[in-house]
């Protein structure tokens, strides 16, 4: 048995970016079926989903064994236990985990920071300050990773893993921006991570979520 | 051999709140003697220290069978292999890794907007309108987790674990700012943390490596 809670509807803008994405893409990858419990943001709330969730988010997850949240800690584990996802090997899948927890802390906030601005607040009379220096600090995080990519196809042991999974669901929300477009090593490896046909499934059932056409 | 890559010297500021200090906590905790390898702001961008780090930061760890950076990674293999860190069990052991996540990843990018607008670009004319809505954000997660711990000593199995060692490490830099003050049972939370020997012997080690007495 495994179960993941997502939303029953989203906002336009946040369709098809929700984190239980990640959680779908990794059991996609790893050739393993799952059920989906749909809530709405009344749900999300109560109690129940509280107990799940301490912050009122989605994704949660459960299999035979353990029900938890974070989409960082369910994807770690579906890849712990899949080939298709991690290398063999505990050296080299500690170097995957450390591309999980980089992707989440010392990738996304600074993300986080620019396309939330440029989304939400861009009328905001901070916001083009705040931007100016978001962007600096994200750029410096882009160049890294780019000097990483440079000369790779993937994060970690020549071929994709957990590590990439969580990094180009990251990466992903640059597209909206223009960021992306002065980083052509991270645009090139974001658009092969992305031509999975595991993430097209998993895009594609959670559209089908909000549009009522529950994928069997 | 285990061996912790760490500053020799970092700007007042920063003194006692460097990740590594997470890994130290970590090792203490669990019972196990470590090395340090010390490394300056001119070293963490050469290509020796970039091939372990591709951000140019600290933590990195080596044991004897995996090298990996981000200090989430580190604490999650350290705490795997250590029963004072994690409680038994596969469920709980996945509830504790969910808050190590949780930590990083809901929490902190909410305190660093707060706290490093606050210590960097509090002169900034954007400083204002940002920080009053980047602490309406916090203000929401720090309710959510205060709710979660109002009745409770500790994040999950009601002992001390790996994820309250990460959350702590995270709410501790409020300790700068008024935020903590909104939230008793919070500010609580972190002082039982806080007041474990493990974690004095951890903040001890770090200062002393900025000041040459390198602990044994």
């Amino acid at each position: 048995m495994r179960e993941v809670t997502a939303y029953n509807w989203v906002p336009d803008f946040a369709q098809g970016f929700v984190k239980d994405l990640r959680v779908r893409w990794a059991l996609e990858e790893a050739g393993l079926s799952y059920t989906q419990r749909l809530i709405d943001h009344e749900q999300k709330v109560q109690a129940g989903h509280l107990s799940r969730q301490p912050f009122a988010q989605v994704p949660v997850y459960r299999d035979d064994t353990a029900d938890l949240f974070e989409s960082g800690a369910i994807v770690l584990r579906i890849a712990s236990g899949s080939l298709a996802l991690m290398p063999e090997g505990a050296a080299a899948q500690a170097r995957v985990s450390s591309w999980i927890f980089a992707a989440l802390n010392s990738v996304e906030p600074y993300v986080a920071n620019v396309q939330t601005t440029e989304l939400f607040d861009s009328e905001a009379d901070w916001a083009p300050g705040f931007l100016e220096i978001a962007r600096q600090r994200l750029s410096q995080r882009m160049t890294r990773l780019s000097d990483w990519l440079e000369a790779r196809e993937y994060l970690e042991a020549g071929r994709f893993t957990a590590g990439d999974l969580m990094m180009a669901t990251v990466l992903r929300d640059l597209e909206r921006g223009e960021m992306l477009a002065r980083f052509p090593v991270i645009d090139a490896y974001l658009a092969r991570c992305l031509s999975r046909p595991a993430f097209r499934r998993a895009h594609e059932a959670q559209l089908a979520a909000f549009s009522g056409q529950m994928p069997g």
